[in-house]
Order: structure tokens, then C-alpha cells, then sequence
């Protein structure tokens, strides 16, 4: 088992630091979408559990973390109860949000991949379920909400390569054998750091060539 | 085995009859969509099948028991076929079949509830997917339609809280060792109840505090 | 096992051409969106093999194929950079790539087909389970871009009833005992050319009878 990266204490309270993160997105853009409480915690459950379920749906781990584990079921609804009363403070510091957001990420593409690993998946497949265990729940978020993935729109900052270098790296120590606390927690950090200078300095991947001149009028 | 509350048969007959009125209103989704015969068909069978296939999928119960019991696929085909001939006089009767529909959310969340639990899950999971099994297939159809989900919208009548307190009646009718035909039909009678009331006087959820004043132009 | 119709190394050229057809179709509607390169990507996996992941979590074939053949998985990254660097292209030839998508169709509805039976699943199930296969991947494509999905629309040209028509044969040669790679290639060729004359003549399937005199105004 090399998922187990963190001691099982120390796992748990940064799992459900990243949940907790994760759902408090979910439940501020249902307070803008104008739904009730109860859609603010379908949107925060989904939001903060939706990628570890599609995980775990994916490689076999049934039932999946987020039903058998109450802590991450209860988390969400912790979230949503802060929103609830107090969304235009956390809404002011949307900035510290967007931080923890970016921890969140960077923890869940790791253990994300180091799960699928230990479930029999391939380097690459191990690496895709990493990156769809931290970014799924936002795109589950987006959809019940009735907006385009941020994932996939390209006036958003970089996501998906955080991602997708944080899941590397911690494939690439797997294969090394070298993954551990320290070790794990560099690649999070990584794929964190990035994260934080894509919203910095507002990196944008890049769309299609000759975009601008062909189809531009498409739209 | 608590998840067969009532005999076979009748168990039987009243997940077709709610299958039947969920499919109902997916096709009728259909028809104000502008979407073909076709597209009536599968808005019907994701509304009917898709809470219980996705409560399956995550408790483990694979094939779904929508894919092995053919009465189960067929009825929202049959429900197709009657919207198609009829809908004028189905649409006539919204009030009948918004009452049709809060009966199968009142049985759905109770089987629900005890078909995850009989799976080994715990009461706050079973709960939960209880609701999933009720209120899924209606987003998935919502989802489908481009619509945003009516359970998360302030602006409609209670859904979510009619389904929660009968899967709640339902998991406190297991822990107790209570749930047999009699006490499971008064927790969906609950919950079909609780729906009716929150039809006719339009019940709402609350949505966050301070929304009014602070972020009401945000929309 | 009926499900290798075709001999092991002619069924993975043809399951990789349809799932390269299947992935320009997504990150073309990618481009048009204005996605980026990411964006496109990941609408690309999702067109190509969505109906199979969803086909084999439904039927239990955990992890699904494409986590597990890493071809699988890097054709639609192929097809990403073709459309990055030619769209135009790539788009100009749209009639050629509505040609492939149609071979893509034919041949995942009989392998899907066959696929889930394999699996113990029953005739019925099986055809749909095909139809999922071949057609499962646009809908989530569509759901992705925030379109209506394009199977569900009466204004686009018929796409379920080849499907239908294609899974039906499949069952049927099963049943006789006659599914073999000659037979198979029939039933997909059936489903092919169906597709072709839907989309040169605009076959449509119908819509809800009185609709033009009912309901017209409703949209």
C-alpha cells in the first residue's frame, strides 16, 4: 500500500481539510446561482466528494470513501452551514478561498493517484485518476449548476496542468519506489505552487492554431 | 434481507408504478424540450432508472437492477408511448401526475434507503442514498433537458426535505428493527405527504442570509 | 466469449479508429466552444470513451477497458494535436469526419452489444447496453459543452435508430448462435449506412402527435 502516504491521522484531517475547501466552493456558487439550502449542500457534497467517487467508481473501490467514511460525508454540510450564515464574509475573502482551493488540489492529485496505483492501474491511468479525483468535483459542480466547466474554458486560469504534474510527479516516485511523506507532500506543494502562479499571474493555456483568424466568428 | 419490506409482488408492482410516473414525467420534459420520439425515450428512462442505477452503482449492486429485471426498462417505453399519443390530456392532468410523482418519490426514498443499508452501509450513507434514489433520476433529467435542476432551485416547492425525512423514518425504522410492510409504508406516506403539503401552500427552503441585501445583483 | 467477434488484432485497430473518430468530433466541438488545449483534451477522452466506461461500470468490468490499454487512452491525445494544428482542416473535411463518427457508431453497437453479453446481461439490457456504447460518449460530450445533447434534438438527423437497429441485429445473430467477424461486420455496415442515408436525406424521427397545434407556443 503506498496510498497510505501520510500516517492515517495525518491523512484524514488533510482529506477533510481538502473537502471542507472544496465544498465551500460548491455552496458559494450556489449562493449565486440563487438556490436554496438544500441545493447549496447537493452542490457542496458533490462538489467536495464528486471527484474521490468517480475515482473510486472507476477503479473498483466500492463502496466508495465518501459513504463509509461519515467524516467526509459530514464535512460538506459544515461548509454549507458557514456559506449559509456567513457568504458575504466568505465570499470577501474569495482570495484565501482560491488558496486553499489550490491545497486542495494539490493533496488530491496525489493521493488520488498513489489510490489508483494501489487498486492495479498503470502509470498513466493512474496519473488520469489523480487528475480526475482533483478536478471532477468541479466540473460535477459546474454542470449542476448549468455553467461551463472552468476546467475547460480558456479565459480560466491553468488547472489541469497543475494536475497533471503534481499526479506525474507522484507517479514518476512510485515508479522510483521513493514515495513518502516528504517526498508526496513536495509533489502536492508543486502542483499547489503552480497552481498559485497560474491564478498570479493569470496563465492561460492555449487554444487552437489559426483559432483567431478562421473561426473566430463561430461563436 | 430488510430491503424486501413488502412481499415480492407487491414490492414489484409499486417500483413499476413509480417508475412509471417518474417516466411520465421525463417524457413530458421531452415534449416542452422539442426533443423527438426518441429523445421522449431516453429523457424517460434516465428520470425512472437513473436514482436507482446510480444508488447501484454505488453500493455495488452490479448490473443495476434496472438492467436485469426487463419490466423495469420497459415501462418508461410504455410511458413514452402514452405521452406521445396523449400528451395534451397528460399535461391536462399535471396535478395528477405531480401527485403520481410525490408517491414515487415517498416509495423510492424508503426502498432506497433499505436497499443500501441490506448492502452494509452505514445510516448516514444509507440516508443518503436513499435521497439519491428518490431525487436522482430527476436530476439526470434536468441535467439532460439543459434545465438546472429543480431540486436545487429556490424558487420551487420542497423536494429534497420530504425525501430526507422518509429515508430518515426509514433508517431510524431499521436501527430500531421496526421496518416491515406496515412501518415502511407510513414512512413513504410521510414523505408523499410532507411533498403533497409542500405543493399546495409552495414550501420553500431558506436561502443564505443576507442574500436579499448584499448579492441579489449578482445573478 | 462471443465479445471478440474479430480476431484480437483486427478488433483494436478498429476500436481505435472509432475512438479517434469519436475524439475529433469532441475536440472540434471543443475548438468551436473555445476551449483550450486542455479543454479540448479532455472533451476529446470523454467523446471517445465515454459510452465504454459507462457500458462497463453499468455491466461491472472494473476498471473499464479504456484504464486499462494505455492505446485506449493516448488515441484521442492524437487527435487533439491533429485538430490543435489543423482545425481548419480538420473541420473543412467535416463530411468525411460525419462518415467516420458513423463507422465509430456502427461498430460500438455491436461491440457493445456483445460486450454485455458477455457479461450475463439479458438480450434487452444488452441492446441498450450497445446503444450506450455507441451513443453514450456524444451525450456526455454534448452535456460537457453545455449543448442539448444532439441525440436527444428532433432537428438533428436520426442517430438512436441506427444504434437500435445495429444492437438489435447483434442480439439477434447471438441468439442464433451466429455472431461471428463476417456477420458482425454486417450488423455494423447495417447500422453504418442507415446513418449515412439519415444524414443525406435528414431523416427525422417524429415528434409528440398535436404537438404543431398544441404546444408550439410553450418553447
Amino acid at each position: 500500500m503506498t496510498s497510505q502516504i501520510f500516517s492515517p491521522g495525518v491523512e484524514h484531517v488533510l482529506d477533510l481539510s481538502g473537502i471542507f475547501v472544496f465544498a465551500l466552493s460548491g455552496s458559494l456558487l450556489a449562493v449565486r446561482k440563487n438556490f436554496d439550502v438544500f441545493g447549496m449542500a447537493v452542490l457542496a457534497e458533490a462538489t467536495a466528494l464528486g471527484g474521490g467517487v468517480l475515482r473510486d467508481e472507476l477503479i473498483g473501490a466500492i463502496p466508495p470513501a465518501a459513504f463509509t467514511d461519515i467524516g467526509y460525508f459530514m464535512t460538506p454540510l459544515v461548509a454549507t452551514l458557514v456559506v449559509f450564515f456567513m457568504h458575504p464574509e466568505v465570499a470577501r475573502i474569495n482570495r484565501t478561498v482560491q488558496t486553499l482551493d489550490a491545497l486542495g488540489l494539490g493533496l488530491f492529485c496525489v493521493t488520488g493517484t498513489a489510490k489508483a496505483h494501489d487498486y492495479g492501474l498503470g502509470v498513466v491511468a493512474s496519473i488520469a485518476l489523480g487528475m480526475i479525483t482533483a478536478a471532477g468535483g468541479g466540473v460535477i459542480r459546474d454542470l449542476l449548476a448549468m455553467e461551463t466547466p472552468s476546467l475547460l474554458r480558456w479565459d480560466r486560469s491553468l488547472y489541469a496542468v497543475p494536475a497533471l504534474v503534481g499526479a506525474g510527479l507522484t507517479a514518476a516516485l512510485i515508479a522510483a519506489g521513493a514515495l513518502d511523506a516528504v517526498t508526496g507532500s513536495a509533489a502536492a506543494l508543486m502542483a499547489f505552487g503552480l497552481r498559485m502562479l497560474a491564478i498570479k499571474y493569470d496563465w492561460r493555456a492555449p487554444r487552437a492554431w489559426h483559432r483567431g483568424s478562421s473561426s473566430e466568428g463561430e461563436q
